[in-house]
């Protein structure tokens, strides 16, 4: 616990109120969505101006504690999980101003806190368009997704959170004001420090102001669903797809596991006997969209599918989303662990990824039901199991650490969207190369020389 | 000049053929395209495998030779002009294979010496396209597009160059093989490090291998020229179509001078009367295309346009494009130095800013003719001087201070896609802050102790 002198300033810059000391206040910011272990942080700490952000940061550094800036706690990598060594959690859900959306100049700038779901409904009033949506949504902040480089549905179309950060403001470890990117479309002012921030999961610098780049929306879309008996099968269709030079806005794949727990959940009336289904969605200009709708068809019937249904109204549309939204859910309740991976390859390897994830589930006997966004090579291998269970889960992590060797011999990656955070830095050089980790070690220790931004988190302690 | 000894090294990892020591072969490397000293370099190396990049690297290293990168050295802002240092300047026009086109997975994997245009053309022949059309893509070399972050015509629909990197391997100072990003669409494994490339103008490594995304090409395009007797009109007219949401792939502005300039130059024809042309193409769907261009017409009508020409066939076309791609050659040819510059603001504020130009010139008594990509508020105020007329070139440098100090109070940027370089590196700190300065400095010290990568770019020596 941080001596009573440094709550008491901490107290004067934000407020007592704002001072989180209590053991079960603590206890609630220990976890994250990733399966490890707690950390119960030191203190908790919620500023309410981003003024206050720069103090905080400051004062944490001179007294060499370690800060973990928390949004929603949504990520899946253990990238919220605080220090051991007296960690302080910052939350941001008090710093949730939309303070600009420029409808002329197509961007907004917000502080970090803001909620994504939120964001993107405020712009979507001003009939403009956020196109990334990870699947937390509706609680995930948007400095959580910078942080993250958050994916989502729609990043073959439209890109993934980096692809939309114009600008940031960030505070370093001595709670000065890094200023990087623009309001402008172009700006090549300094290095890309903006680019650096996505993903770099709180261990850079902390966020004070982003500035996105906004669109405008499209005219109108169209959403199918195609039924095959063949992972094969549904995998050439999506290459056709591509062939056939359409990017659909989603691309989504189940697998047979996947479909039965939805099904045992939801009773959807999804086919339980099919071996995939992909649900897929095209939008743009209402002529475009029929004619990419129509090519959709065709390579999906070409490619062998059994069944393509497309949905008649926005009714239909909903409800074949519902399905692919509760693919999570639904495999979630299945056992008391869920371990939600997101190795990721190049759309064309599928096939082989499918393949070799059934095989690892059937070689240590456990249970993993795949779907994911199959227009961008990014599957979401979800193994269920009961992490009590000692013996089972030391064979979920051997099946863990094939699916990486997999995805990496097919010249994919670790993660596609999650993070590395602490769950996967041990992998790290197999990706890339132990230059790779120390260019990364030596810029991040230039910049934060005592290790205080959430330590431990991409490239180790 | 670096020892005979050291000279034997660098010859037998390269071939004494790719070591060029003579005064009149070194000349040849002293300058690029911004206005600037040159600077002779202490010897010019030619690597014609990426393995021996990272071996030469390694040896300027270790004998404290600064190392400049250079492509076709097209670049405006002095990026590629050698260290006075006994800088050494490394070419790589012969590290220009395309390796791999892959078009399953719409990506390309290149070293860094490939001309932009004879990739985009390879790309075209295979159906796909690769949109960044930065103003010297004849000769400019993808490795430098990166290192600058490139722009171009297209930035507004397509985005620059950055928005295309998935992927680069580069080396360390010490010759390591530094590996980030992927051949997937999404990928947070790591640092961003592919990201903080981008613009890093060959100070924080050197590139051995690019992977780039490709995107299917727009199946239509249409484009048309407007005539405004007055800049506000012309940019009111700019606003109406972003507010109508139609994004143009190319979106122009010449005004009445740099129209005057091409057409003494071309005799093609333009409107010498008019305060301003925009040139305008719309892409995508056929029926897109029709409808984009339709209410572009209308926008352009509603904005008082005095005369609308829609390009009836693609010579058409090709004459109107012409006329843009001569704005800068016929500037150019008017007086003996041309200082072009990119300061870039919101597109909203483009009339504030032609306006700020135009009296900028008027109370320095200077030339100064404006072009640019009106959509993304990226102007070139283009400044036709002498640079042996000492008076004169003071007048000019004040004008530029005074320009930059404007685009900043509209909230804009020094530079959209030129780069920072030797030659904006001191108003760095009015765009961002101090502590963007240091935190800049910080990261470079750690990752190039020596300042050996093309030192003094952008953050100054």
């Amino acid at each position: 616990m941080p001596s009573a002198s440094l709550i008491k300033e901490f107290e004067a810059i934000i407020g007592k109120e704002n001072v989180f000391t209590s053991e079960p206040d603590r206890q609630s910011y220990a976890y994250d969505s990733a399966v490890l272990d707690q950390v119960v942080p030191a203190l908790v700490l919620r500023p309410t101006e981003t003024e206050q952000l720069g103090k905080l940061v400051k004062l944490c550094y001179e007294n060499d504690h370690p800060i973990t800036v928390r949004g929603a706690g949504t990520n899946l990598s253990g990238g919220t999980i605080p220090d051991k060594r007296e960690g302080i959690v910052i939350l941001t859900n008090s710093l949730n101003k939309i303070i600009e959306i420029n409808e002329q100049d197509l961007y907004a700038v917000v502080e970090p806190g803001v909620v994504t779901a939120k964001f993107a409904a405020e712009v979507a009033k001003r009939g403009l368009f956020y196109p990334p949506d990870p699947g937390s949504q509706a609680v995930s902040t948007l400095g959580g997704n910078v942080a993250e480089n958050a994916g989502g549905l729609r990043g073959l179309k439209y890109g993934v959170t980096k692809d939309y950060v114009m600008g940031i403001e960030f505070f370093d470890v001595n709670g000065g004001l890094v200023k990087t990117g623009s309001r402008t479309v172009k700006c090549v002012t300094g290095y890309n420090l903006a680019g650096l921030m996505a993903a770099s999961e709180g261990t850079l610098g902390v966020f004070s102001q982003i500035t996105l780049k906004l669109v405008p929306p499209p005219k109108a879309s169209k959403a199918m669903m195609a039924v095959f008996d063949d992972v094969n099968k549904a995998s050439e269709a999506v290459a056709a797809i591509i062939a056939a030079h359409v990017v659909p806005c989603t691309l989504e794949f189940m697998d047979k596991s996947s479909i039965n727990y939805v099904e045992d959940f939801t009773k959807a009336g999804l086919p339980r006997e099919a071996a995939a289904i992909l649900l897929i969605e095209v939008d743009g200009h209402p002529a475009q969209v029929e004619d990419d709708a129509a090519t959709v068809v065709k390579a999906l019937n070409a490619s062998g599918a059994t069944e393509v249904h497309v949905a008649k109204d926005a009714a239909e549309k909903f409800k074949l989303w519902e399905a692919r939204r509760n693919a999570l859910p639904a495999l979630a309740r299945a056992r008391a662990t869920t371990v939600l991976e997101d190795a990721t390859v190049p759309r064309s390897q599928i096939p082989a990824m499918v393949k070799a994830i059934n095989d690892i589930a059937k070689k240590h006997n456990i249970a993993i039901g795949t779907f994911g966004h199959a227009g961008d090579g990014n599957l979401h291998p979800t193994i269920l199991c009961d992490r009590r269970d000692k013996h089972e889960f030391e064979r979920v992590e051997s099946a863990v650490d094939e699916i990486f060797d997999v995805a990496l011999s097919l010249h994919g990656t670790l993660s596609g969207e999650h993070g590395i955070g602490l769950a996967k830095s041990k992998w790290m050089e197999k990706e890339t190369s132990k230059a790779t980790i120390e260019y990364s070690r030596n810029m991040k220790r230039a910049i934060d020389p005592k290790y205080i931004l959430n330590p431990g988190k991409i490239i180790g302690a």
